[in-house]
């Protein structure tokens, strides 16, 4: 069994944004040279997160709009969690978008379907904040 | 350490359906002679998922209900991703229901719980989509 | 390959609980030997949860009301599910926070961000249930 580990790193310019990491993912598997196996992609902070859907802005915009209804980040107040901190719903949003992604590495590819991309989700952003990228197989 | 793919095809008769597909991924282990390692089972649309969780029509019937309350199908007009496309809230509620499940493979068995079944939850259907199903192990 | 497997036991003495099982999970690392791979932890109940976010009070204040907002226990019979059953909205509050965590491990240790730690989210308590934590590596 080979391993491959490596930390991406994101500092997004505004406190949530969504940015297609495909590229740099697929950068990670040809640099480990792992043909069959499983990789797994996540955020390593816990108001952020991974996922895959498409790349599509109108899509973005309503995923923003949803995540400010379902767990509004105002007023700050409304959460137990804000005193020190104000960013409770930045929680709650990477709770309903997932922490983490695996994805199947099949001849030396991840193994997608006709749209899929993974995504880094910031929900508490214009920080350094880092992703791993850790892949097994062989 | 050995790896098997599989891709299982779905094609449901209404736009939103839970499919339990548990036995077709019994079946890609058996067939795949794995008996120690793991199952990934992830849905290669974007407006599906795959999840895991109790085999009762009223539950179902209670996902229904409320996925619709969370992330309503209609207005069509009320998603910016809605222009060409219909499908926004599939995108939403697959995002809630989740990609994908890892499952432990112990003994050449789905390690499952008591109640633990797998489904496919199509939220834009009546067309033809891909589970794919990969395991790694010995 | 090597591969480990371990049932946890929880009995929470309330309906609803977070608890912590990061070291429960990191003395199955250092007994399982494993120094590279990936461990698995998922809740063996269909009305639990298994998610990583931060070890906070306050937050998880915040996350218990916000789940009774999205997916309310009561009245048990707004569900399909409620018959001989009262527990439809923990099925629906485990999808939400989900199933399972994969956590990269990396020269034998769990490959965290500074303020990872993994939680048992208990729905329906009050009863000896299980989780599985299920290590591959090497």
């Amino acid at each position: 069994m080979k391993s491959f580990c490596k930390e991406l790193f994101f500092c997004t310019s505004s406190r949530r944004e969504f940015l297609c990491i495909t590229p740099e993912v697929r950068r990670c598997l040809e640099e480990s040279g792992i043909r069959e196996g499983l990789v797994l992609v996540n955020a390593m902070h816990i108001t952020a997160s991974v996922f895959i859907n498409d790349n599509e802005s109108g899509l973005h915009a309503d995923f923003e709009r949803w995540l400010e209804k379902l767990a509004p980040e105002k007023p700050h107040s409304q959460y137990a969690h804000n005193g020190a901190e104000d960013n409770a719903d930045a929680h709650l949003k990477r709770s309903v978008m997932g922490r983490e992604v695996v994805v199947a590495v099949t001849g030396g590819r991840l193994d997608f379907g006709p749209w899929e991309e993974i995504f880094y989700g910031e929900f508490d952003g214009m920080r350094r904040k880092r992703v791993l990228v850790k892949i097994v197989g062989e």
